[in-house]
């Protein structure tokens, strides 16, 4: 299913949006949506934001398996603690509040959680152990559990939402909300893999997501779970950045949602690996996508270096590089600058053997400028909203995608003004 | 000596300025100036630049001897790999110009070394050791030796000039000079230690100097002269950081200049090593004030953290964070981010411990915010040119101080439209 003015569909007029910020260019036109089997969305407007929808209850009709990820930062907001302290890989609820991320809010933001989620526990009857909780908004608000508590008693007389509603209750300084949807066959049977995302900036690696929820529509056993998860990461949420500042709340939830009941062998498994990435790799695509004030995306790629973990410093040195990311803004072929940013990694490479490609056109090969470049073919190329940068390195045969944005007056504008 | 109009002197209007940056609001209201014993310098307007002095050379009156520092950067600039091949300790002669870094020029870029160092080794019966050189501009132009060697040609007709001069010929980005003298007395005898240095863009640690000379006035043997550089540069140059973006040329020089005859005991190093702190100090701080578009400084201290290292990350971490610099550049205490920024060092610390203070006011404490915060207070404080950023671990006994910038427009316009 897909629906149409996704761009408007996030009320940018509204008084929630305390900064003038444009909508991404890269908003997709349409969003895709569905009504999930096997556990019921609401959404309400609680209080912590001014108008819109700020809280995202999900219930589960039993207990299913989770598999999480949960951002390295040493300074995770009480959420994080408190599902890794009590959760045990069983869910049977889910709570999300944009507005107040209930981070470094000390034993204060953990007592909190206690409240509501007793209260979430009793309505459901099961162990607050099965609940699972995530916030998102400013650091260091303290918040009050009743704001919360107040939505969870008319929760009985309260309507059952659709997939885009839960990606709407969830955002915060996105432009348009993340929803991803895939299907795929397994003995005759439609098996669903989708979810939903927010994340526009204090994004980079290391689980840079903030917060994204997937559900995969059959049964897997956690040991397999959490396989898929860790398999599929690398590439995905954690080959993207927005401004190198990691969240104290990222968040990435993978939801075995038995609706379907199939024997898996290990051919499904992978199926379902592959049509997983391609999810988790369209909402992490649109997290990069509505960076804070992104016109221009990149794409870095580094080419036959010695390990991957070189690969991959090198290319998120280019792609946080603000010196890189300027030139980008200003449309200016830099690669004096790439070669910069290279250098600070003191990764152990050879310059004389480096290429340098902007496009498809090569600007520096065996360590020196090509002299033979045409001026207006890299003008022209700069004028793109993509623009992919590829280094080889010739030392090696591991190679690294990531990607990031343009850093230019926008994010600055947006970032100044939000308010803390 | 102090001279009225630093600003004014760099002549903001020529047309070698690319960028339509104004002048840092901290730009001091005069300069130091002298002309120097024991060796002439020379400057010229060789091409480079449109306009101005683009072209330094000092000749000592013999070899004497200088100790150095260059990048870390994996991407040296041609200059670096040359000095670091052949220079043995001891200089008869400097060339520096700006408007071209010589940097990524491979084979050829060192050739162009060797045809310039060799007229001048020439015209001065030296070796083409005792020669130093540097570059400073754009990343990746191949230059033409000849350029400099016709001033090599017109050198026994040119007029010895001042300090600041020399300071002039080596600017780029920068928008007012940068000079430092101080006198201490050892014997009875009035020493002198002065330097000069540019910089503005491309600052970060692990020498965060760009380029800068500073000549000691009498005579020290090479071991000490090592040392005085080395227990120097920690606290000045390498604890700055304009944006956390390593030039390829950053290089720092000491030379010891015997003009003076004096037997140095470890007493008086002692003295010379205060003072040469001082000027070191003073140039380092005055790159930070020329930091690219800059219009509030910080000053980012960590105390009681477990080790010298773990406070330096974390100050870092604070100091070069985008989301850190942008609420500064709005003048938003946002001590969210500062929590933020510190945990994604991966530097072990106790959250529950943290307190962080905005100046003198204490926004966070035990892990939460400080709830009796005077908010008018703290919007006064944050209108400072001037933030000082303080966060106590209360882990241990190791502390750091650390300067940089705030993140503005003028920044991303000044770098958007700075030609490759």
């Amino acid at each position: 299913m897909k629906f149409k003015n996704a761009r408007k569909d996030l009320d940018l007029n509204s008084n929630d949006r305390l900064y003038n910020s444009s909508i991404s260019p890269f908003a997709p036109k349409n969003f895709k949506n569905l009504k999930p089997r096997g556990f019921k969305i609401f959404t309400f407007h609680s209080g912590f934001k001014k108008k819109k929808d700020d809280l995202l209850i999900i219930i589960f009709d039993k207990p299913i398996r989770v598999s999480c990820k949960y951002t390295l930062s040493t300074m995770p907001s009480a959420p994080i603690i408190w599902d890794k302290k009590n959760n045990k890989g069983m869910c049977r609820a889910l709570i999300v509040n944009s507005g107040n991320a209930n981070a470094h809010t000390g034993v204060k933001g953990l007592e909190t959680i206690d409240r509501y989620t007793k209260d979430l526990a009793k309505y459901l009857s099961c162990s607050q152990k099965e609940i699972l909780v995530s916030s998102t908004g400013v650091i260091g608000e303290q918040f009050d559990s009743q704001i919360i508590s107040n939505q969870i008693k008319i929760l009985s007389k309260s309507k059952n939402k659709m997939l885009i509603d839960a990606a709407k209750a969830i955002c915060t300084t996105d432009t348009f909300v993340k929803t991803s949807v895939h299907n795929l066959k397994i003995q005759n049977k439609i098996i669903k893999i989708y979810g939903f995302a927010k994340g526009s900036g204090m994004i980079s690696p290391n689980m840079a997501t903030m917060l994204s929820y997937i559900f995969i529509d059959c049964e897997i056993n956690s040991t397999r779970l959490k396989k898929l998860l860790s398999e599929n990461i690398e590439e995905t949420f954690n080959s993207i950045s927005v401004d190198s500042d990691t969240s104290t709340s990222d968040t990435l939830m993978l939801f075995s949602n038995p609706t379907n009941k199939i024997t898996l062998n290990n051919e499904s498994i992978k199926k379902i690996s592959k049509k997983l990435n391609k999810v988790m790799e369209e909402l992490s695509y649109k997290i990069i996508s509505d960076g804070e004030g992104v016109k221009k995306l990149t794409k870095i790629t580094v080419k036959n270096a010695k390990s991957k973990s070189q690969a991959k410093n090198i290319a998120f040195a280019i792609c946080n590089s603000p010196l890189v990311k300027t030139a980008i803004a200003g449309e200016d072929a830099n690669w004096g600058r790439v070669v910069m940013a290279i250098g600070k990694t003191n990764e152990k490479v050879i310059q004389n053997n480096l290429s340098i490609k902007f496009g498809k056109i090569l600007l520096a090969k065996n360590g020196e400028r090509n002299r033979r470049i045409n001026l207006s073919r890299v003008d022209n190329y700069m004028k793109n909203k993509l623009i992919e940068i590829e280094v080889n390195l010739y030392i090696g045969k591991h190679s690294k995608i990531v990607y990031g944005n343009d850093l230019n007056n926008e994010y600055i504008s947006i970032n100044a003004d939000y308010r803390s």
